[in-house]
């Protein structure tokens, strides 16, 4: 082991050497539109899949295309000493759509464009910045002679939810072995306060569906006789919950919420959040709050009713006077832990059903909520690390949205998962001209050296800690995604 | 005078023989898909109303062809003795959409098909076969000399809610002068059971908006703090009216409300009307009531607060976790008499506003209700026409729809407007496989002869019943239509 190369010294000129080779590397990835969504980028998917492999084995590592059922997999893998823990980074290469025809990007969204310390380009900060740092992370650890196996899990199909993916590492548990799981795919609250999330939201969706009749009538012919399919679900909804307030009607469903600790509160206060800021960056001309503490818990730690769109009726311009058949209202809920998409899926329906009887519930995407480790050796790992990285210690606050593979990897492979994200809220996420940094990525690298440092030096895999107890029954299906 | 033409027997065998000629002509209309509401049927209207223009010279009348902001209006002249009353027959001969290849038509829609009595095809009924009728009507009435001055009105936008027809009628009100107008585009409750409307309900739609944000939301992310406008929307529509019940909450809705009079519940209950026939005619599973005279309440003398549909938010299949940035529903009131569309604009903004600030209401398309005669000469004289050619004297009800063009023609042309339809529920208006039959014809040709011969009987204008105080204000605006 080479200690001499980490420290913070001579990671930072290590950093300062790779840039250039960084950011041909981000251009080359950034360059392929790897849009997991559309079915006319399978190939560049495979391309994508194809290159990444390549790159790992130009990092000294093997590496290997998973088939499944949709987009590939790509594991790469350093090392395989028995006595060495081994710690495996995910990240995901498929990207969001973009286009520069309806989205008011400012450059071509696939074109690796760099201004100054900025990248700019679809998926330079969700996810691909952040997954080629983590390479450069292991690159160090590699030169230093790290006591510890090093793996990657670069998936294709995070942007849509994930759906091959639970099957798909089912199917090579072996091969993806591995002690503990280091997820970068999430963001900090401000720039230069390094956050993590400790808590990932689970998620229940519904469809609501009611027929009333079999074609579209008219509101003068049939209109106070007829029943108004729409309207009743509207009614419903309003039983379901008080959409001024945000506040569930329904019995029991906040019963299994666990309120967040003192100590979560407290960071949830110093992580930089303000409402002006949230309010800006999601371009809100008014919320539910005003009080960030409270918008905060809304967010992170509380269950949410949201609806999604309406089916049904007519939907062209000004009004025309039918009355339709059937409707459907799309729902979902947001979980928090101890909520299990299991029993709300329970409670809803046995709602639904006591107030109209002729709706039918049809329980849809479930991904439970997923309780973090803000305690223990790999919290305290990711602490230093980021700490070391980027000179301040990072609170634990919580995702309000829901990575369906972190309980996935954590059910599957049976070991402890844990979160060092690199982006940043002006990194604009799913959104035109999505960036990433410099900054970012270079502290980056540092923050991932260090952090596998402190798990070699936590050394065999029996001293690491093991998941402690489930918050949630394991996810039934993973399907569609909740990822910010 | 040639009394001996009007007898039963004489019209019945006039009937027989022009049977070949009336099935000719309205295979002639039929043939031609005066589809007003598609813009690439403008030359096949415009060719209509040139068949129309001809075929009334072809009877013996003079014609013309108004143009007006929209498709044109065709108006016909028998007569202009300024001693005998004047009597216009009102019908349109523009069409619904058909397509046998989206919709379950047995016979192509725009070819006339005789199948035994019936005939089949887009126009049949509504309002072709009606119009062809009144004109075999007029010849046997111009035949038998009587002393009465005949018109007829044929509008082409009847489908689309008459748009142009206001604008038009003003310019021409000189030459459209009349006593009395006789509008035939209405529906029987049931066969052998002649129905007249006296009274149509009005229409005031809306559209209530809201705007939360600017671009959709990640419910995950933002969820619990975003307000939902598609979910306050819903609540706001659930505050204005009971969906189950159909009661609307906005105080003052009802105020207005004129209640029918014992007679006319006498006439519902003696219409023919079953609730088993309603369900079956409309295709409803189920209804907001089981009884059939609170079912003839509600859609014929009770207002309304319908839900048309919704816009915003994720309408594709299964549910996609977005918080639109705002949303739309479309809302319309039926009216009854004595309510105007002025004021419960005004009563349904006032109310929205007090329940959700930040909600738009736009006051939309506006009919005001119709309350026609069921007394009167004219009144009497439709119910002893009615006898004589389908040997059952008629019962008023009401229209649940609304027809703009009543109400313009009683404000415009200044005159009482009285019906005499002859659709039945099993032709199928606006559906597939529409189709009118002959013992309607006959029976319609008997009738439309003998009211020319009441009218006549009534003498000059002076006698006409002028038309009572109106019990609404008349409408600002023709606007999307609301006919049956």
């Amino acid at each position: 082991m080479k200690t001499e190369k980490l420290t913070r010294e001579a990671l930072t000129a290590y950093a300062a050497e790779n840039r250039e080779a960084f950011e041909a590397l981000l251009k080359d990835f950034v360059e392929i539109p790897s849009v997991s969504v559309d079915p006319t980028k399978k190939s560049a998917i495979r391309e994508n899949a194809k290159l990444a492999a390549d790159v790992i084995r130009r990092f000294g590592g093997e590496s290997r295309i998973l088939e499944t059922d949709g987009h590939p997999i790509v594991a790469g893998a350093w090392g395989k000493n028995p006595l060495w823990p081994t710690v495996t980074v995910y990240n995901h290469l498929d990207v969001q759509p973009a286009s520069i025809e309806t989205e008011p990007w400012k450059t071509e969204p696939f074109t690796f464009t760099k201004q100054g310390d900025r990248y700019f380009g679809r998926g330079t900060t969700d996810d691909k910045g952040p997954a080629l740092t983590a390479l450069y992370g292991i690159k160090a650890a590699l030169d230093a002679e790290l006591p510890v196996n090093l793996r990657v899990l670069w998936e294709f199909e995070e942007e849509i939810g994930s759906p091959s993916f639970e099957k798909a590492i089912a199917a090579h548990a072996d091969l993806l072995a591995t002690d503990s799981v280091l997820v970068s795919d999430t963001i900090w609250i401000a720039r230069g306060k390094p956050a993590c999330p400790a808590g990932l939201r689970g998620l229940q969706g519904f469809l609501f569906t009611l027929e009333t009749g079999e074609t579209d009538q008219h509101s003068g012919v049939c209109g106070g006789a007829a029943r108004n399919p729409m309207a009743e679900l509207m009614k419903l909804v309003a039983e379901c919950f008080d959409a001024t307030t945000g506040r569930v009607k329904i019995p029991g469903f906040y019963d299994d919420v666990v309120p967040p600790t003192k100590k979560e509160l407290e960071d949830f206060r110093r992580s930089g959040f303000t409402v002006a800021g949230f309010k800006k960056d999601h371009l809100f001309k008014s919320l539910r709050t005003k009080d960030a503490l409270d918008l905060m818990k809304r967010i992170w730690a509380q269950p949410t009713f949201e609806i999604h769109g309406m089916v049904g009726g007519y939907t062209g311009p000004g009004v025309k006077t039918v009355i339709p058949p059937s409707a459907e209202v799309k729902v979902s809920c947001r979980l928090v832990p101890n909520q299990t998409g299991e029993k709300i899926a329970k409670l809803v329906t046995k709602f639904v059903k006591s107030k109209n009887k002729d709706v039918v519930v049809h329980v849809k995407n479930r991904l439970d909520p997923y309780q973090g480790k803000t305690e223990g050796p790999l919290a305290e790992a990711v602490k230093r690390s980021m700490k070391f990285g980027f000179k301040r210690e990072p609170v634990f606050v919580r995702e309000g949205g829901s990575i369906g593979a972190v309980v996935t990897m954590e059910k599957v492979l049976k070991c402890p998962v844990i979160f060092l994200g690199l982006s940043l809220p002006e990194h604009g996420y799913h959104a035109p001209n999505e960036n990433f940094d410099w900054e970012q990525a270079s502290g980056g690298m540092a923050s991932f050296t260090r952090y596998f440092a402190e798990v070699a030096s936590l050394g065999k895999p029996s001293k690491l800690a093991k998941p402690g107890p489930r918050p949630a029954k394991p996810a039934k299906k993973v399907a569609k995604k909740g990822k910010k």
